[in-house]
């Protein structure tokens, strides 16, 4: 998506240890008009599939996946990454191993908000390593939902997550991928 | 908010430990058309103010914020709580207590994205004990910017927070305020 690539070289920042920093218009500061955009993409790309709930993930993708909802007359739920008082004993859960914060942590889901009937799509804005696509995957299919797919905003090529996600049969849309980046440049794929 | 205490009364469910759960439309699965007429409800007792930003809370505030941000034509940030490896160093930072996980956690917003330039409107889903409120205040003033004041879904009245933050002469406009609850009745304030 030319649109965000152009946002990309504009306001992206590389940082040591393959860190992208986008955090001035997509996942500290939101530019809501232009996530109303990439909402809009998604919705153009999966406009074929019949979707019931869009599932993300806390916290980043929560804005985007909301704004992102809007174009699909959806409800969107999203996992949350630890045990809260306020949730019931009924949940669906998968292990995630952060790319960014380096640990493990629990992924949780209320039972209650996705069932068998329900087709999926989910929406986040990293894809790195690809854990965190992976928990959802394997919660979406606990629930017995059909999963139309996943849409991710910036897929970082070079960790190789999103190659192994397609492997697996998902259909996964990117809306930029990332093949290499240094401090001086950014290459993405065609 | 007559829409907002007819949903609740309809689908939130009362917990022991004063936990009131509306997780099946506001924070664990959001209803988008729903949220959106808050947001537009925001915007309408706000209209007032020349809001530049949105400020919210992850996680369950970003939806939220992100949807009603869309109705003051201005970006939306979120404060993070915990420190992240793609932070930068220049930061705004508070103590928050948590009265849903019962711990202290620091709060953080880069520099980068709130000046004293700036009208600051803060959007929260809930407003209990009112120290995520108040930790959001505090990195307002930190950055010199002006508060415009705060916007709450459901404040518990009961638990004091929200009258504490009024008495510190912040305009705070909760959707609804709860003045009562048990697992049989619910006392919105008139």
């Amino acid at each position: 998506m030319q649109l965000l690539k152009d946002r990309i070289r504009k306001d992206g920042i590389v940082k040591p240890g393959n860190i992208l920093k986008v955090d001035s218009f997509l996942n500290h500061q939101m530019d809501i008009p232009f996530i109303n955009e990439l909402g809009k993409e998604f919705k153009r790309r999966f406009s074929d599939c019949p979707i019931t709930k869009i599932l993300t993930i806390e916290a980043s993708g929560i804005g985007i996946a909301a704004l992102t909802a809007q174009y699909f007359h959806t409800p969107m739920i999203f996992a949350k990454k630890a045990q809260s008082l306020n949730l019931d004993g009924d949940m669906y859960t998968a292990k995630v191993e952060s790319f960014t914060h380096k640990k493990v942590y629990d992924v949780i889901l209320s039972k209650k908000f996705l069932t068998a009937r329900d087709h999926v799509l989910i929406i986040d804005d990293f894809l790195a390593n690809g854990c965190a696509l992976e928990g959802l995957i394997a919660i979406v299919r606990a629930a017995g939902a059909s999963l139309a797919g996943a849409g991710v905003v910036i897929e970082k090529g070079f960790q190789g997550g999103g190659d192994r996600i397609r492997r697996m049969g998902v259909r996964l849309e990117s809306l930029a991928i990332i093949d290499s980046m240094t401090e001086d440049s950014l290459t993405f794929r065609e």
